[in-house]
This record gives structure tokens, C-alpha cells and sequence, in this order.
């Protein structure tokens, strides 16, 4: 007899009943041509006794074997690995290994990706100056969860829990058109819009619906680096123009559009990412009469347009005669914070239901549960109170980063004050290496990046985005603080 | 003069200050060029005595735009729109249809789809009989709210809020090593796991990560339509395999392997979708075998593994020794009701390093907040004690519908009783319109499907998959009474 005191390996601390666990050594055998078809197994009187179980443990694993097909009960000779198993020649005793071990044994595709961390390092390091995110301690994130509540609990968002449409929520949709409107002058119906995971989701699907293998697009040189990746994934053919400090260059796009087939144009129109600056007026009507001419197809991302201190933000393109080219896309999530992927696009209502066709390939559809809670946050004006106190709290904290960067650091650094959004894009001087800055803050307890990501696909100007939202007052003061003595 | 009582449209109801109302309409005016550069416009006093509004309020709106560029004040001479501005001919006087309400004037893919309903007629239907969802009535949402509050509310958790991994949440990987392993037998760590948005995102990953244009792979046939959709998407060509009582036809797959280069195989263990039946032991142990000799690389979706009332569910492959060849997928959003939408994939870690990779270009990360939610649900018990209690109401709705359906409706169907899952797969006569049932069934209150999205790519059956966890004894009851008059 099989030595199966040795082949069974029981753990009574587990969670899984010791029958399953017995049954689960068994069918490991089974399939690892230990056990053949036809070998009769120990009754289980003596099994039992081999375990140190209860005889009622080994039947009952018996019984769940039996009716999975792995065993048959022979009347009154007992319980027989199945004869209709194929027979397999065993490879090693008993392996330890999981599967998952190793790499995997087939080969997939390289991903086009950037050097930033995966996850920061928040043991060693209490302060961390981010790309521009907001500061979860002003999200009004008590009050999505109460509105989440509100909508389990009521019989009128019942079949939201059980539904979901890969367009988004209808009462978040209707509130969009409201929202949009009184924020963009976006003259929309509900029909206009998706509501998606994040403007990442937005970028990536509206591009996915118009880039070919090979297409011609244009970006901008910097760009924001995962949109960038994201076109290359898609395959497309990265045209650079360069932006300046009225944003990008938009007679540079008309020569290119002049000279070939250009099938998309990527912009974002507030505080460019990563260098912050904001389109100019006479820029933004030369580009909608090329965007009219040449009927070229643009995405343009808006993540930022909530978040504006200088005066009040420049209407987006989307809201002006585009002739029907614009595809718009924005976010909440740094209005409720990051933890909570909430960002929309405005197209055509037919390119939004090819778009919602793709998206449903992705993953069926959002999060009707927190899109519901957005759209009660809408409606009863949570978030545009929110909008108001945190633009203020950014608007201060903006101008005191500035003001401390300007007398501490002198000239280490360059910098124009930005128009709105949360991030300064902080040019160091020439002589200072940002990767051993970075490093060195590290061991002072700041978290703060090299930049290499920001100059993915263009050349390096040693500039970081630095991040102040997310930082109050004691905070700004200490980063620069350290920096100070970096710098010297 | 030009009438700008006319040109300029003021709406007091709007949440927007009229101040921003006057320079969004003289904003559209100059990009329209009706305003043209170089234009002096009215003086303050006098255009606000045209606006009927305070003098302040039209100072506010020049201002705003000589701070935005569009306006330039030339000093004694008054507000001007600025010189540097392109000269645009004039094309409408003023256009009052939106940008948007055309169709898009570019042109997009065509993304492959199929013909279900994009929403579910509520208003006249009160029972909805659907593919197989949980109910939502069950689902422990209550405390999922709360650990959603204890996130927000515990400084502990406060970086979750600011901070995603393309991965998703550690605490919920790190608990997926102890849930798939004492559920499935799974020999992981948390590097072999990514939390995904549901089992779709999974699949649209793995299957991005592998497939190049007109590569082959199999599916079984009849196969989860969403399954097909997104790998015809991506490119592949579909060698579609029988799919029987004991599951998909396993030397058919091993053919198809001697014959050419197979680069994915996409199978549903349990519960095969849309049939029900599950992979039998036999059938596994050849299964892996073949994938070991191959290095077949294998997508396992088994998504209804937590549900099951024969006996204890059979052990996934992945659990098994595949080589490094299977990514395993799974969800929570069964669980937890659809509309939370959290799954998993579980591969060798390089697979999932470069998967991450491509989900951070789709949407970034998950919803950090909702998965340690759920981290919390299952390290508590909370989901262990869920599955228990709806596995016993499912399986009593399940034995209630099949009694009901062998005795009510007689031979007008067939089926199997299903071992586990939501769903039965239920054929009709012949003789039955299933569209023409559908239509009926709609004019009294039921809304259940024609069922031609199951038979995508395949002949039809004349069948449909009768989703039976969402209903109560009583509406099934009902369900099957109106079924009853309608076939006879």
C-alpha cells in the first residue's frame, strides 16, 4: 500500500474542512499518476486509522470524490480510482511547487511603460511630494459614503445594484449635462456622455476607436507620459511638437496636418501636464479653425479645469465650433480624491455608443453604486461646495509653495506661477542632478521623484511637476525646508 | 453698434455668475468673428445700460477676459478684442445648435457586438429573468458601506486614499492568497495576483497581453458571448470546439494543437457559460496533460466557482500542475452584487508585471477605498458567512425553479440541473418562438430575453440561460406561471 500517511498532507489550522483537504491530496495524486485508473483505494476504516482521523472524514471525502467522478464505489470490492481516466506517467513523487512559481511558459507582449515607482515608500518617508494630486484630508468622502448608504438602502436605486450600462449611470449622465453646462458653457444631452474609470479610461478608449496600426497622431513634446504609452500601445505614430509657454505649437500641428494624413490630435488645454501652462486665446481659435479645416480628430483631455486661482478658466475647445471633432475628457477624481476612478467623455452620441460597445469588452461596465452617489453629490451641490473650499485651500497653498520656493531656493530653481491645477513644474538649475536629489531627500524622510518619466520621448530639461495640494502649510514649509539644505 | 442685447444671452436660473455668462457669449462671438480682432468694444456703462445689468457686472466680465487674453485695454481709449487674435470669417450669425449634435466627423472602428438589450425596461416589467446575477438583496452591502466609513475614517488607512497600484489594493492581494488558497487549493502569493475591475477586465488583459492579430485561438462553441466579442476584437481568429455534457470536447482541442499553432485556449470550468455544465475529472486530467505538452497557454474563467450545491466544487486547473501555462480568473462581483465590480487574475508574477503594465494605460489602478473594503470583508469572515448563507438560498431557488419547470411547463423545455452557479440552461421546444415568447412576455410584466446573444457565432439552440438566484420563491412562482400560459 501506498505510503499515504506521507501523501496526504493534512492542516487542521486551515479554514477548509479536513475531508476537501483530504479529497484535494487525493485528485492531486490522481492527476499527478500516482494514483492510476483502477487502483483500488484503502478502505476507509483503514485510511482512517493510517490519518489519525474519524472514520466518517475519510467516507465523507470518499463521497465527494465519488461524485466528481474521480472515484467509483464498486459494490463489494470498495472504492476504485476511475477506470476512465487517462493514464498519466507520474514526474516526481510529490511536488512541492506551486505552478505559479516560475515565469511564465508562454510569451506575451512588452508593454511601452515609463521608471516611475510602483508604490511609494511611505515607511521611511512621512513627506511625499506627489505629481499634482489632491489632498484626500478636503475629499468630502463622509459624504459620498453616506450618500452610497442612502442608495442601498433605498427601494427606488434597487435595480442599480443589479444593473449596470457600460455608458455609466443615467441620473450621473443627466447630471453631467447640468454640470457641464454651468461650469463649460458645454452645450450637451445626456447622450453625449460616458462616464468611465478615471480620464485614463476616457484616453484610452477614445483612442482605441480611432488609432490604426501605424496612424499618424500629434502630441505634445512634453506630454503627459501614460497617454504617450497609451498611443504607442495602441500602435500609433508619435508626431512631437514642442509646447511653449502659450501651450502647444499650433502652427507646427497645421504644417503637419498640411503634409499628411494626421489621424488625432492629443492636447490638454488647462495647465498642461507636465509643464502646467494653459493654451493661449489666439492659440485656441487658430486650432479650431484647423480642427474645422482639416477635420481633425482631437482629444482634449481637461483633467484640471475645476481647479483654477488666476482668474476664471478659459472655455474649453469642446464648448466652441468644433465641428463635431472634439472629444472631451475630464475627471472627478480629484475633486473626491484618488481612491474613488470616476472621469467622463463627451462625443458625438454616436461615436459614444461604438465607444461604450468597446467598453463593455473591457469591463462590462462602471460602479453604478458610486456613480449614483456622485450624481446625488451633484445634484444636492456637495460638490461644487467642495469645488469653492478646496479651490481656496489649493489657491493658498499655491501662492505659499511659490513664495517659499522663490526666497529659499533663489535661483536653484526656475518656475512660472501656474493659472490653476496642482502642480508647479520646477526647473532645477542645470548643475543640480535630480536623481541624487532625489535619493538624498529620501534619507531625510521626503519622497520626491527624479522626473525621469516626465521626459519620456523628449529631452530632459531637469524639471519635476511638485505637486502642493496635497501638502498644507507645515507640510510646503518642511519639503522646502529639506530641499534647501539639498540644494546648497 | 453691434445688438449685443441680442447677441448676448443672459440667464439669471443658471448657477453661473452672470459675469461668466458675458464672457462665455463674448468669447463664442470672437471665435465666431463676429467680434473681430482689433474691435473696440461698448463702454462698461453703456453695455450694461443695453444688459439691463449693474455697471460692476460688466467690468467683472472684461476684466475676466483681459486677464484670459481676449480682450486687451488700451488706455484712454477703452476694452479692446485683442489684436494678435486670428481674423475668422463669420459663418453664422449665431449657431444655436451644439458642436455635438451631428454625428462624429471623423470616423471610428466598428466594434464587434451583439444583440442584447442596452437596458432593461423597467417601468413595465417587474420581473426581470437575467443571465444568472446574484441577488442583490443578499448581498452584505450594509457592511461593505461600513468598512467603506471605518477606510475614510481610520488614519491608518489614509495613503489608500491618495495612492493606487495598477496591481490593486496589497491588504485584498495579500488576502486572496489565503481565500484561493483554502477555497481552490491555489499555492500563490500576493505577486501572483492582480485585482481587476470584474472578471472581464481579466479576461480583456490576459487576452491583450497574448493575442497578436490573426492569431489563432479556441473557444468552445457555444462560448460566453463577451469571451468571443472581445478576442475577435483583439484580433484573433476563434477555432470554435463543441462544447458537451461533460464539457468542452478536450481531444478536439488536442487536434487542433497537432495541427497548428494554438496561442490561447479560453475555457469556463465550472458552470460553463452560457450551458452550465461542468468540466468533468477525466476530461481535466487529459486538459492539462495536453497543456503541459504544448506549453498551451490558457485562460480558466471561473467565475461561478464560489457557488455550488451537488457537492464540493472540483479544483480548478490552476491548481493543478499546468507548467506556468494558466491564468486563472475570477470575481467577487457575484458575491457582492454586480454592481461592485471586483475581480482577479492570478498568473506567474511576470505575466502580471507586464499586465499591470498595460491596465495602468487603461484606468490607471482600481478603487483603493472599495478593495480594502473588501480585504476587510473577507479577512472578517464577512464574505465566508455570505457564501455559506446564499449558496443555501440559491440552492433551494434552483431545486424550486427545476421542480417548477418539469412540472408546469412539461415538455415544452429541456434542461440539466446545473451542479451550482445562478443559472439554468434552459432549451425550449422546437415548436416555440423564442422571440415571439419574449414580446408576449414583456406585454405581461416579464422581461426575459429572446436568447439570440447566446448563440453568437454558434447554431442556435433554441435555448436560454434562466438566471434563478435574483428571484424569490415567489417571483419565480409567478415567472413560471406566466411562462406556462404563454407556451401553451
Amino acid at each position: 500500500m501506498l505510503p499515504f500517511k506521507t501523501l496526504i498532507k493534512i492542516d487542521k489550522s486551515l479554514k477548509l474542512p479536513v475531508y476537501q483537504q483530504i479529497a484535494n491530496c487525493l485528485i492531486g495524486l490522481i492527476q499527478e499518476g500516482i494514483l492510476k485508473p483502477g487502483l483500488f483505494l484503502p478502505g476507509s476504516r483503514l485510511l482512517a486509522l493510517q490519518l489519525e482521523l474519524h472514520r466518517k472524514t475519510v467516507i465523507a471525502a470518499y463521497e465527494e470524490l465519488i461524485s466528481q467522478d474521480w472515484l467509483v464505489a464498486v459494490p463489494r470490492k470498495g472504492v476504485m480510482v476511475a477506470a476512465n481516466l487517462p493514464v498519466i506517467r507520474p514526474r516526481s513523487f510529490r511536488k512541492t511547487v506551486s505552478a505559479y512559481d516560475g515565469e511564465a511558459a508562454f510569451s506575451f507582449h512588452t508593454i511601452p511603460t515609463v521608471a516611475i515607482p510602483a508604490k511609494p515608500v511611505f515607511t521611511h518617508t512621512p513627506l511625499v511630494v506627489n505629481d499634482g494630486f489632491p489632498d484626500a484630508r478636503l475629499a468630502p468622502l463622509g459624504a459620498w459614503v453616506r450618500e452610497c448608504r442612502s442608495v442601498i438602502e433605498s427601494p427606488r436605486y434597487f435595480k442599480l445594484l443589479m444593473y449596470g450600462s457600460p455608458t455609466g449611470n443615467e441620473a450621473l449622465r443627466r447630471e453631467m449635462q447640468t454640470y457641464l453646462g454651468n461650469t463649460r458653457g458645454l452645450s450637451i444631452t445626456a447622450d453625449h456622455v460616458m462616464i468611465t474609470r478615471g480620464a485614463q479610461m476616457a484616453i484610452y478608449l477614445a483612442a482605441a476607436m480611432i488609432i490604426k496600426k501605424d496612424d499618424y497622431i500629434i502630441v505634445g513634446s512634453p506630454n503627459y507620459f501614460f497617454a504617450d504609452l497609451c498611443f504607442e500601445q495602441l500602435g500609433a505614430r508619435l508626431l512631437h511638437v514642442p509646447v511653449d509657454e502659450e501651450g502647444i505649437d499650433v502652427d507646427a500641428i497645421e504644417q503637419l496636418c498640411a503634409s499628411k494624413k494626421i489621424k488625432l490630435l492629443y492636447l490638454i488645454t488647462h495647465h498642461h501636464h507636465p509643464t502646467t501652462v494653459t493654451l493661449s486665446a489666439a492659440r485656441r481659435m487658430k486650432l479650431l479653425a484647423i480642427i474645422r479645416k482639416y477635420n481633425l480628430p482631437v482629444i482634449e483631455d481637461d483633467y484640471d479645469y475645476d481647479f483654477h486661482y488666476s482668474s476664471a478658466p478659459i472655455l474649453p475647445l469642446a464648448s466652441a465650433d468644433h465641428g463635431g471633432n472634439v472629444i472631451y475628457i475630464g475627471s472627478f477624481t480629484k475633486s473626491l480624491g484618488l481612491s474613488i476612478r470616476i472621469g467622463f467623455m463627451i462625443a458625438p452620441a454616436n461615436f459614444i455608443a461604438g465607444a461604450a460597445s468597446l467598453r463593455r469588452l473591457m469591463d462590462l461596465g462602471g460602479d453604478n453604486l458610486s456613480e449614483q452617489a456622485l450624481a446625488n453629490l451633484l445634484a444636492d451641490g456637495t460638490i461644487e461646495r467642495h469645488l469653492k473650499k478646496s479651490n481656496k485651500v489649493y489657491h493658498e497653498r499655491r501662492d505659499l509653495l511659490c513664495d517659499l520656493l522663490q526666497s529659499r531656493l533663489g535661483d536653484a530653481v526656475q518656475f512660472t506661477v501656474p493659472t490653476g491645477g496642482m502642480a508647479i513644474w520646477l526647473r532645477f538649475s542645470r548643475k543640480i542632478s535630480l536623481k541624487k536629489l532625489s535619493e538624498k531627500a529620501r534619507a531625510m524622510g521626503l519622497q520626491i521623484t527624479s522626473g525621469e518619466q516626465y521626459h519620456y520621448g523628449t529631452t530632459s530639461q531637469n524639471a519635476i511637476r511638485f505637486g502642493f495640494a496635497s501638502l498644507n502649510n507645515k507640510e510646503i514649509a518642511e519639503v522646502v525646508g529639506i530641499l534647501e539644505k539639498l540644494v546648497r
